[in-house]
């Protein structure tokens, strides 16, 4: 019989304490659906009635499995529960539960709260009974728990007692200041269950000042813990916090947690553990760190030729876990033998059928090689790639070609006195052999050139006008302003249909015009399949 | 009486194998340097003999202090160590000391040496012995020694004892595949040491493949082992090494470990550590990880304006370590989630003096939130913060004004019938109420601006001289191509510093054109401050 561990993320509140990562609703909307589906038993969106970001992500639940969890302070001291503003923003917050912060180390009780130890016993316990009252599960974190316990071990076992025998489902021991060593750990929670706080209402919360946010998590669930909180991709305030990403993988496929612990992911979702963890990297605009366990596109990289040649022998000595155990893959940097078959399974994934010795398809894979080297990066543009591999292998129509264009961005005072930019962009498209030209203002270069590029397509601009862009994303490779220049396009249309694009370039403009060219093309080419009308045209 | 705890390096070795890292002799001959006038004790350089790069390192001594180590197979079975080239390569290298890494799983030495195990073990005994006639420290990393260990504990431990008892001064238990638990680390240090290998010969070597390197080799160090082999920033194969730059400050900081052990660092070089991690990320030519422990821009930075203000009354109860001791400092950063305390704590630092109660800070802190609503990050750009508010506090000299500029961007065909893009800049400023007027092209419209804005500033040019941009960051806050867009642009000088400034508009040329402006102007304004010239200008 295994004994179940929960996961608490809170990617959406303390990973929003990480410097220079500020999260607007829509982000966390859409971090929290992937956190969801992945599987998640709590999903911590915020602070409720902190900012305004917060308190309107909380005007409605986002998690359809996972409890959606409130961030808050218990009661201040000297008005009831009721009379508490904060309190009721946890209360109004369309949340399951509710997780309180509490202080549990009597320095800063006196220091920052400046109120007796008693008075703070009882916020704790009138805040744990205000969530029960209106119907949400209750659960507290003791900050400086540690710290405190070291300092105190009287009071912060009295702090997590209080929250315990309130009725809290889970009582979380933070690591707040992230210094706690994992022998100090499993010698501290040893001792809270030993005063009478069951693991199984015990929580972890670790941070990684000394790089040890993991280990000290897994020092805590060894010991009894039955919770344990983190981050995406450890993101979070200083060092960061526990990396979830790597926790999940180690408890479900080391011998030592899996016979012990079951977690509420299957083995089908954690094979989609390094796409969540590149998703999140993407919409944070940022790039994946290549050595991160697991997930990292160095984590099963080997460059040594001597490991290289015994890793063909028998890759299973060489890795601590298969690779495709968590949706990442093998990579030996002298010959990779994976890519022919990765193809082939994607071409069909989109209904491209294609014989394995096709030398086209070998002409395939030798340009997108050479295009990723460039820094195409068709992973995140599917849309691109069906375009880039149906050329290659069975041709699509030249619908209408752009001879040239013109971009123009002007800032110069007006007759007042004002200054004003104004961008202007002039397109020179054949459809069918007439010349058309059109011109568009816009804001910004790029987006006067996607106006002026759609404005007029012939026979064409019919079919186009569900067509919207959703998304537009700019990396840059390497360098300063002379640098190469990454552009994605997301874009929808009238079926709900949606795509991604993408286009490269030491030039923003041109990297934007490529993506925005697929796009338009992509889409005549669907509303083509669609009708089954590839054939005819 | 502490125990001495000796740190050895294998950045140059081990370090090697990341992918993406290449070093020549001279940055090996660099970073050799950088680890030596740290106080490593031992230096790895590399593998002579396997590639011209190692070969002509080890040409020379490069260490003082450290004693400086090449790496190595053990003898080939089938021929004696005195004509086994591999051996004499080592024997001829300038090291103090030889590493031979020799395989302790039974099965890699059936698979990949394909001889006997007894013939592995002599192979062990006269490698070291080999070394030990050649006047050198012999010691042996056990390859692959832990997941040998539980497959046949019995010949793991033979060969850490064929070892040992030929005269290693050190026999390294290696955890090559990364996948090893702290508490099997523990478990199996301590039954080699109860087998008669004591402590105080005893290596470990960590790799981060389930995120516990750090954590691994503190197991060790605790269970017995007195060396502990790392790397600079944990770079090396796959995940990487243990980052010695964590364990260190951990060891001599972490009452744990630091009454218990000495290392040969004094805390004047600890607190070197934070320029050693960074001067090599320069080296590495890459960006420093902001989140790294101890040393990490981030580090002791918050966000938090809860935490900000307690951390101004007590700094020690929110730090688990003095910044300073490691060379790092405390940062409160400027965000929308901050009160006034931390504006001031920034001000401050910046020797900006303004009191508490002064309108114009009210002011300050008014614009800079309604700004970072907007979108302007001023916590990632310190430089446009510092200069809004000496533009908004004191006031800074109008050194030019642009008055206009036109940025242009064409795609055609030229004569040959091959697409080309062009993009051009015009700007036009005043100097002392003189007009200059450049133009430039570019790669890009954003690229040719900048050239075009520096190109002439009049009795100014020469003062931006040394001027660099090192990277250009574009972040979309929101939506398709009309998106609002936020640039950072990093820039440094001659005299080393670096600093951050930020841009914001629907119009990605206007967002890049503040931020270059801010830049130019920082660095102007930089140059009168160092000059002491603030009150002439």
């Amino acid at each position: 019989m295994k004994e179940r561990l929960y996961l608490f993320d809170t990617t959406l509140r303390d990973g929003q304490q990480t410097p220079g990562i500020d999260f607007s609703v829509e982000d966390k909307a859409a971090i929290a659906r992937l956190l969801d589906d992945f599987g998640m038993d709590y999903v911590e969106g915020g602070y409720p009635g902190a900012n305004p970001t917060d308190t309107a992500f909380f005007s409605e639940k986002r998690t359809r499995a996972a409890k959606f969890v409130a961030f808050g302070m218990t009661k201040r001291v000297g008005v009831s529960a009721s009379n508490d503003p904060g309190i009721a923003a946890l209360m109004q917050a369309r949340s399951d539960a509710v997780c309180y912060v509490a202080k549990s180390w009597d320095y800063h009780v006196r220091v920052a709260l400046g109120c007796t130890e008693e008075e703070n016993l009882d916020a704790i316990r009138a805040s744990v009974e205000a969530a029960r009252a209106a119907g949400k599960e209750p659960m507290v974190d003791c900050e400086h728990f540690f710290d405190g316990f070291k300092a105190n071990p009287a009071y912060a076992l009295a702090c997590a007692r209080a929250a315990f025998e309130a009725g809290a489902r889970w009582v979380v021991l933070c690591d707040t200041n992230g210094g706690t060593q994992p022998a100090e750990i499993r010698a501290i929670v040893g001792k809270v269950i030993a005063a009478g706080i069951p693991g199984e209402n015990l929580g972890i919360h670790a941070h990684d000042d000394t790089g040890q946010a993991v280990a000290n998590s897994l020092a805590a669930a060894e010991a009894g813990v039955r919770q344990i909180q983190g981050t995406l991709n450890g993101i979070g305030e200083r060092c960061g916090n526990a990396n979830l990403i790597t926790l999940i993988p180690t408890l479900m496929l080391k011998p030592a947690y899996a016979e012990r612990f079951e977690l509420g992911i299957s083995a089908e979702q954690l094979a989609g553990i390094s796409r969540l963890s590149r998703a999140f990297d993407e919409l944070l605009n940022r790039a994946p760190e290549p050595q991160a366990p697991y997930v990292g596109v160095s984590a099963f990289a080997t460059k040594a030729g001597i490991h290289a040649s015994a890793l063909a022998k028998d890759p299973a000595t060489y890795e601590h876990v298969p690779p495709e155990t968590v949706g990442n893959r093998r990579r030996v940097m002298v010959s990779d033998q994976g890519g022919k078959a990765n193809f082939l399974a994607e071409l069909k994934r989109r209904g491209i059928d294609v014989p394995k010795d096709d030398h086209r398809l070998d002409a395939l894979v030798a340009v997108v090689k050479e295009r990723e080297a460039e820094g195409y990066a068709y992973e995140g543009a599917d849309a691109s790639f069906e375009l880039l591999a149906r050329k290659m292998l069975s041709g699509i129509p030249e619908f209408f070609a752009v001879t040239s264009f013109r971009c123009m961005v002007e800032r110069r005072f007006d007759a007042n006195g004002h200054v004003k930019t104004v961008s202007e962009a002039i397109v020179k498209l054949l459809v069918d052999g007439e010349e058309r030209m059109s011109v568009a203002e816009g804001h910004g270069p790029v987006n006067a050139l996607d106006v002026a590029l759609r404005k007029d397509l012939g026979r064409y601009q019919a079919e186009i006008a569900d067509l919207e862009l959703a998304d537009y994303k700019v990396r840059i490779l390497n360098g300063g302003t002379e640098a190469i220049t990454r552009v994605l396009i997301e874009s929808h249309d009238g079926t709900g249909a949606r795509w991604w694009t993408v286009g490269v370039s030491d030039n923003i403009i041109d990297a934007s015009f490529q993506a925005l060219m697929d796009s338009i093309v992509y889409k005549l080419m669907k509303n083509r399949e669609m009708a089954g009308l590839v054939a005819a045209e």
